[in-house]
C-alpha cells in the first residue's frame, strides 16, 4: 500500500459514509454560529470553519454513535458541539502561539486581532455547550466538560513545560492528551453514550479516540523531524525553532551526555540557535534512536486503538475508523 | 441615609446573613481551582479570586436561592460556577482591553502573559461547567450556557461598536446585558430554579438581576464623568480616555449640532485628545442635560428591580436585595 492510497482512502471513505449526517452538522454548524448582533462572529468563525479541515472529530462522533445503532437527531448535535470546541481552541492556541498561519491562510488573530479571537472563541464555546445541553443527556455533558478542563490543564502545561529540560514522557503524554487525544477520545465516547451503547463498548470507544489521539499527535513530532513539508503543510523545524520539546527530543534529552545536554539546554531552554543547529539536532535524534523509538510508540498506541475496537461489532465504520488508525502511522511508517 | 452608611450596609449584612454558606462557596472554589498537573493555575486563579473580591454574584445566587427556601446543597454550586465564570471573564477582558491594573493590583496578563491569562480563563469555564452538571438540573444548565453566550457575544459587540458613534442606546443596552447583568440575571434566576421556585419567583428574580445589572453599569458609566475616586477605584475620564461610548456620551451625542458631533468623532472615534477636551466633555454632556438622563435611567432600573422581588415572598434577605439595589444607584444620587 503506498503511502498516497493510504494516506486519503479512510477519511475519504469515512465522508462517504457519513455524507448525509455530516451535511446536516454542517447546516446545524452555521446555524449556529450566526449572531444577530455580532457580525465579526460568523466572519471569524467561518474564516476558521469553512476553510476546508477535514471535521475529523465530528466524524469520529458520528461514527461512534452509528456503529452502535443509534437513529435519534442527537449524534449531530455533538459532532456539531465537538467541532465548536475544536474550532474555539484554534482560534485561542493561534493567539497563545502567536501563529500566524492555520491550514494554510493567516490567522483569525492576524487578520482581525488577539481580541477577536479570544473572544469569539469564548463564544464558541459557550455555544457548544448549548448544543450538547440539548441533547439531555448530563452524562455526556460530564464526559464533555471534562474534556474542557483536560484541554486546557494541558494547554496551560505546555506553556510552564514545553521549553524545560526536565519535561518528560509522564508530563509529555499529559500534555498530547490535552491538546489532541482528550477531544479525540470524548468525540467517540460521546457517539457510543448517545447510542446508550453497553459500558465495555463505550470505554472501547474511549481507549481508540485516546490512543488514537495520542498516535497522531507522535506522528506530528515525527514529521516535524522528517515529513514532507508538502504533504503535511509543515515545515521541517518548525517545532526545532518553536523550542518545543517533541517525543524525539525528550527521548534523546534522556539518553544525552554532558555535551549533548549542553547542546539541547542553548537550543530549546535558551533558544540560541544558529545555523546548523537543525542539522545537529537531527544527528543527535538518530545517534540514540530516538526517532526509532517514538514511532514505536505510535505504532504501539495504534494498535492499542485497533485493538479497543475488537469490543464493538463488526461494520463497514469499525473497518473504517481501524483503517484510520493505520492511516494516522502510515506518514511516518 | 448618608452615602456612606448605605455605601457598606447591604454588602455586608448580606455577607453575615450568608457566612456559612459562603464559607462552603470559598471552600468549593479553592478546591477547583486547584490543577494536579499544571501549578499556573491556582497560582493564577487565587491571584483574582483571592483579592478581595466582593463575591456579589455568588451572594446573589445563595440569596435567591435561600429566600424561595431552598436547603438542598446545590446552591453552594452555582455560587462557584457564578464565581467561576466572573472570574474567567475577567482574566480574558484584561487581555482584551490591554489593562495592567484590577482591584487596585498588576492583571494577571502583566504579572504572568497574555497566554496564561487566555490559557487559564478557558480552565475555569471549563471548570464552571463541571460544577454547575454537578447540580444535574438542565434547567440551570440551560440558562448558565445561555448567560455565557451572552456574555461573550455582549463583549464582542463592545469590541466592534464602542468607539463608533453610530452606537445607539438599544446597542448599549446590549452590551451591558452582555458584560454585566446576563450573569447578574443568571446568578439570581438559577437560585431560584435550583429552589424549585413557582415560575413567577423565577421570572421575578431574572428580572431583578437584569435590572440591577443594568443600573448597576450606568452608574459605573455616570461615576467615570464625576465619581471620586477614592470610593470607586476609578479615576475621574479613565472611560473617556479608553474612548468608550457610555451611556451619557451616548445621549449627549444623539442631541450634538454639527461642531459637537465633530468633537466627539474627534475624541472617540479617531481618538486624538488634547489637554481639555475632558472638561470640554463635561460642558456637552452638561448642555444636554446626559448625566441627568442617564442618571433617571439608572433610577428606573433599580425601581423595576425592587418591583419584581415583590413576587418572592417576604424575608430579612429580600429586604437586604432592596436594599443592595437602592445603594447601587446611592452612588450617583
Amino acid at each position: 500500500m503506498s503511502l498516497d492510497t493510504a494516506a486519503v482512502k479512510p477519511m475519504e471513505r469515512l465522508s462517504a459514509a457519513l455524507e448525509a449526517d455530516m451535511e446536516r452538522v454542517n447546516l446545524l454548524i452555521r446555524d449556529r454560529m450566526a449572531s444577530q448582533h455580532a457580525p465579526r462572529i460568523p466572519e471569524i468563525s467561518a474564516h476558521l470553519i469553512e476553510a476546508g479541515g477535514k471535521r475529523l472529530r465530528p466524524m469520529l462522533t458520528l461514527a461512534a454513535a452509528r456503529m452502535c445503532g443509534y437513529d435519534g437527531p442527537h449524534h449531530v448535535h455533538l459532532a456539531a458541539t465537538v467541532e465548536f470546541i475544536h474550532t474555539a481552541t484554534l482560534l485561542h492556541d493561534d493567539v497563545v502561539d502567536e501563529s500566524d498561519k492555520r491550514r494554510g491562510r493567516p490567522t483569525a488573530n492576524l487578520l482581525w486581532d488577539n481580541k477577536s479571537s479570544v473572544l469569539v472563541g469564548d463564544y464558541l464555546f459557550a455555544r457548544s455547550f448549548q448544543l450538547m445541553i440539548e441533547t439531555g443527556s448530563l452524562r455526556v455533558l460530564d464526559i464533555l466538560a471534562n474534556a474542557a478542563a483536560t484541554i486546557a490543564e494541558g494547554e496551560v502545561l505546555q506553556l510552564t513545560a514545553a521549553r524545560n529540560l526536565k519535561t518528560d514522557e509522564d508530563i509529555y503524554l499529559k500534555i498530547v492528551r490535552g491538546k489532541t487525544a482528550a477531544l479525540f477520545s470524548a468525540a467517540t465516547e460521546v457517539g457510543g453514550v448517545i447510542a446508550d451503547a453497553p459500558d465495555d463498548q463505550v470505554r472501547a470507544l474511549f481507549t481508540y479516540g485516546d490512543a488514537l489521539g495520542i498516535a497522531f499527535q507522535i506522528a506530528d513530532d515525527l514529521l516535524d523531524y522528517g515529513g514532507a513539508s508538502a504533504a503535511t503543510g509543515k515545515n521541517i523545524g518548525d517545532d526545532f525553532r518553536e523550542r518545543k520539546l517533541t517525543l524525539p527530543v525528550i527521548k534523546a534529552v534522556a539518553q544525552a551526555d554532558a555535551e549533548e545536554r549542553a547542546f539541547w539546554v542553548r537550543v530549546i531552554e535558551k533558544g540560541k540557535q544558529t545555523d546548523g543547529d537543525l542539522d545537529h539536532a537531527l544527528v543527535l535524534l538518530a545517534r540514540h534512536g530516538a526517532m526509532a523509538a517514538a514511532r514505536a510508540d505510535a505504532n504501539a498506541w495504534t494498535e492499542q486503538a485497533k485493538a479497543a475496537l475488537q469490543a464493538v461489532p463488526p461494520s463497514d465504520l469499525r473497518e473504517m475508523l481501524i483503517e484510520l488508525a493505520d492511516y494516522v502511522v502510515a506518514r511516518i511508517n
